[in-house]
């Protein structure tokens, strides 16, 4: 898909419709330069190319790790069917879920462990991984709303980060172009697995906190 | 060198004599979470571990490259040797000094060159190197002292990129630990240039613009 000569990773409506390039009401000063306008209603709006910019960039980045050296985090409910699906296709370790403290920082933690990356699906409900990350010197990469800061971030991949189509969508996008970075599928090559998914689904017992 | 169970690439003395630690008078939003304070003087002086880190991840994310796909610019004079010794090392493909119009977007421009990654001394005095890249989807690594803001810019790397022994310090860092990342060398291999060789030397013909 192409606009403006830009070679979008899926075409533009599709990306779209999952919702991916809708923020939040607050912006920060961080996200300023990924924001391409405000909704009348008062939602801030992402730039698109932006993210598909950046999921170029940050695939990369990840490919260049071995992938159990790798952890993906997610704290939020909607994050995790996301990044367990994600991890699932990369071989990347998820930590889906709430994060023991120490994983990071105390070799006494019975989750204790030393990655070389720590992936993070917001940087805010995932702060503790963020900073555990930061005191170790472990680089983080992170999905980033309209309203997060950058505080001890190494990459962001700029995305609507709450949203359950977004998440999944956001996730699909990273594992299928880590895939392809690592020539594990061709540069045009699919993934067996539909992003619907990586979709976390609702039932009644289960509801965003 | 461990400064509280942390391992520097180099002694902290060492790095800190080459003057990589001390900013400017400004100090923007966007480079807040790299300052480790401000001096009686009024310079603000960044956090040395942060540069540590962000050479150790930058040199990963450039060595994920083919060394003649990446390009390192540097409009600043002081910038100039060690881009070009940090280039003669890695293979990294130099345009040191002034970036002629269209480098990067205009196929029909003499100097037209399709990299996939840019590194430059400097997003302010590299503004026209940052702008097209952002223009056609290239990544962008910078060096960023206290006064620069990240508009397009994928990754920093926070350290002075004023100084001529400062420049010089954190090209030789990040030329060792890219052909570490490469295997070209050992894990703690060492160049077979000195630091002092990517130093600009002054002379009376050559002083900072």
């Amino acid at each position: 898909m192409t606009t403006e000569g830009y070679n979008y990773l899926i075409p533009l409506e599709t990306l779209m419709v999952s919702g991916i390039q809708i923020g939040t009401r607050i912006k920060t000063g961080d996200m300023e330069p990924y924001i391409y306008r405000v909704r009348p209603d008062g939602l801030f709006i992402i730039d698109t190319r932006k993210t598909d910019e950046r999921i170029k960039v940050a695939a990369k980045f990840i490919a260049s790790f071995p992938p159990q050296s790798v952890v993906a985090v997610s704290f939020r409910l909607y994050g995790q069917q996301p990044v367990n699906k994600f991890c699932e296709v990369t071989g990347v370790i998820s930590f889906a879920g709430r994060l023991s403290p120490g994983t990071f920082t105390n070799p006494l933690a019975p989750s204790y462990i030393e990655p070389q990356l720590v992936i993070v699906s917001d940087p805010a409900s995932d702060e503790q991984a963020v900073g555990e990350a930061a005191k170790v010197g472990i680089p983080v990469v992170a999905l980033c709303d309209t309203d997060n800061t950058f505080k001890n971030v190494d990459l962001i991949i700029p995305t609507n980060n709450k949203g359950r189509k977004a998440l999944a969508m956001i996730c699909w996008l990273l594992a299928r172009q880590v895939l392809r970075e690592r020539q594990v599928i061709p540069a045009d090559g699919e993934l067996s697995i539909p992003v619907d998914d990586f979709e976390t689904k609702l039932t009644e017992e289960r509801e965003e906190r």
